[in-house]
């Protein structure tokens, strides 16, 4: 299955359309990618999204019929980008989509009060609107679209989604400016109530990359709880894209960060860099969080794949969240 | 009544002089306001606040007798001027005034423990200070004082004034640069406990605007959880101003923010701009704390004041906090 | 006892040299300071820390045996120096030294999972390596080291530290960035659970500066809770330093901050600058939180000592945490 996102390594490989256009876009949709050039025309992508129950109460988003996961389908565009998304309903409660940071009119708020929702066996269409940084006519400046943002079901159980983030309605947004630097890795991490994408303690999830690769690492937050979020060994810029673009920069460089329900924040990190290959642990620095549970392995090998010290107990394979997950492979 | 504050609609009226002169400011003190002349000399005001019991055991602060209001009145000032108050206790308990981000003296600070307090029928005179950005002898950078900042009382209940906080003693301050864009609304949200202004569900402040007129929301967290702020398809530039004054500027553009007590931050939105007209959400998004009610409207109406889809059920007229609200009406 | 670290009074003391190196630094790493040179080399620089058990089931790092304190000795570097620290534990439980933002190899990491623990009455080398900011062979920005860091154990109890935590290992380490501003004073404040640095209510630490003196605060968080760090009097710029080098950073100026555990930052500030003298309170915001005890005092004075109105009555002489206590003075 192809994602509707890109990566630098789709990018260098022959498989870059392939890589940016979601199955189910209609070929007159699937206009070739605008890559890194600033002069690269804005795309409106149209696909379909499924809202599915999963097994043990829980509820998923994905991009074929059974094909629902926690977290849902990595979503990316560039400033100036649409998504046109038709939500297909086939769960047995109303649910709807509700995204962070991008624009949308009133009737894709996704809310109950909105009448945006989706009822059970029926479709809905959303479009999210993006838009590059600029000046109004009174010279003010219009910040960009660009971030790393999320998207969450705002209706089952409660007129808030409190239900529907339960139980696994949520997902990954980002939008990039171009010339952002594009990672070879991505990993979702949504720190959901006392769990890492619905899932904790052995069955947390791990990411794998080698030595030197280009991850990115985007953080989310949902449900009742604050959690601190902490990588060894690498760390990040407080700000919008997670690295410096310059040395004048004067923002925080961190390795732990507090966050709350609705936050979400992204970095890359070069795996690795300066500190080697290793199993490095990622987790909620809140001790009790993270006693519970609430860690996993950022697993960076040599290039030949070995980690000095071997596998831990709980594996380096990696699944979910991330490309070493099952549902977001590239081709 | 006049409130001390500006915004861009009183510059643009000629109620400008007016708009900036609180009520009891005698006539040598009432100079013109500076507007936006980087140029424009400091300003000392003078004016008296009125600390006052409110029903159902809440209390309030108030720029005349019998007026206290939740929150407390907007304060505005630019870096440079000066404010000094009055503080009336017709309140049946000790009060104070705590100052958040601006330079006062030991003797205005508020606490029991530097004998700043007032007893009940007494006043005292508080002097806040603030300063524009300037170099010390040795180079070095002094901040300005401008910023998204608070009062509040410090010594009822507690030594650190949780039972005032708790009914009601606090309000807002707005110190600004020269140059700082003003705006047409301005809308205090304080997240006090799990109540907005001490109020929730039905009760919760709503706000309204028309299309395209700037909004500044000045955020302020009190009690004893932490938050995160969140507001439907609008967002902002995590910095001093809320807003990027260049395309350089790497602060991270956010729609959610975790804050805890103490905290209060400020930011301006073009009502609707990219999204159009709606009844937009704002809330917590700590799933049970929405749930109950820490959840409002910023309403933005088409230039005839409708709204697509219609009222919902709790209204969008608006009351409290904002300048839809009762006590800081634009003359 | 001299401390591995520097000050701006070291540096224009004789001392200087002195107080840079850690006892048990061997003549041959005993380099003069790098002092403020760009071109300055950098150092490795080796010693030992001792883990010890403490009166009352507590746990502490010191850097001489029997001179175990919480929290730990204040380590800093310049970026581009090594730290390479000898743990011997002499305490009963095995222990662990993990850090936050420099650079160490997977060995360095101080947990059970990658077998760098030290079991009782053995010890183990920790290197930590640092680096200044670079570019990479593609052009992209290496962001330096410099920053607010701490270190702390993370395997007594469970396998992140919790009980480590809890009885009092952890400490600051300060990376900086040649050219930053050199404080007078240091100060380092833990919110640890609802204690400070294991202290709470009129045992808290407090902190003395005579006025116009550059006072550097180090503020970690750890354990369970969220906590409002906020001082009277005095703020800072939400940035690496904690101050701005130029009047265009857009960084907020802040008096309060929400932090989490894992969560260090640190700012100077100029003591009374604009306020004058006084006993300014500093306190986590949280209410319940300061009601309780988490609150101490920033006391101002006069060029003679004295203290407009007095000393309060849990004294202003400062114990614990900075170079008012018994554990970092300076020579």
């Amino acid at each position: 299955m192809r994602r509707p996102g890109f990566s630098r390594r789709s990018f260098t490989s022959g498989a870059a359309v392939a890589a940016l256009v979601p199955t189910g876009l209609t070929a007159a949709h699937a206009a070739a990618p605008a890559g890194r050039s600033a002069a690269a025309p804005a795309q409106v992508r149209r696909f379909t999204m499924y809202a599915e129950n999963l097994p043990n109460g829980q509820l998923g988003y994905g991009l074929e019929p059974g094909e629902a996961r926690i977290p849902g389908p990595l979503l990316e565009m560039y400033e100036g980008d649409t998504l046109q998304i038709d939500l297909v309903n086939n769960a047995d409660v109303a649910v709807s989509l509700h995204v962070h940071g991008v624009d949308y009119a009133i009737d894709s708020d996704g809310t109950r009060m909105t009448d945006s929702i989706v009822e059970p066996g029926e479709s809905r269409l959303y479009t999210w609107n993006s838009h590059a940084p600029g000046r109004r006519d009174d010279g003010t400046v219009i910040a960009g679209s660009a971030g790393y943002w999320n998207y969450h079901d705002h209706v089952v159980g409660t007129d808030h989604g409190t239900g529907g983030l339960q139980r696994g309605l949520y997902g990954p947004l980002v939008v990039r400016r171009r010339g952002d630097i594009l990672p070879d890795h991505q990993y979702t991490i949504v720190f959901n109530d006392m769990t890492i994408n619905n899932r904790s303690g052995a069955d947390a999830p791990n990411f794998t990359a080698k030595l030197g690769e280009r991850c990115e690492f985007i953080v989310i937050t949902h449900g009742e709880f604050y959690h601190t979020f902490h990588v060894h060994g690498h760390r990040w810029a407080d700000n919008r894209t997670g690295y410096l673009v310059d040395e004048n920069d004067s923002s925080r460089v961190i390795d732990n960060k507090i966050c709350g329900p609705g936050d979400s924040f992204g970095f890359q990190v070069v795996a690795g860099e300066g500190v080697g290959p290793g199993h490095w642990m990622y987790h909620c620095h809140v001790q009790s969080h993270s006693d519970m549970g609430m860690a996993g392995l950022f697993t960076v090998t040599r290039a030949d794949g070995t980690v000095p010290g071997g596998p831990p107990d709980h594996g380096g394979g990696g699944h979910g969240g991330g490309d070493g997950g099952g549902h977001h492979p590239h081709h």
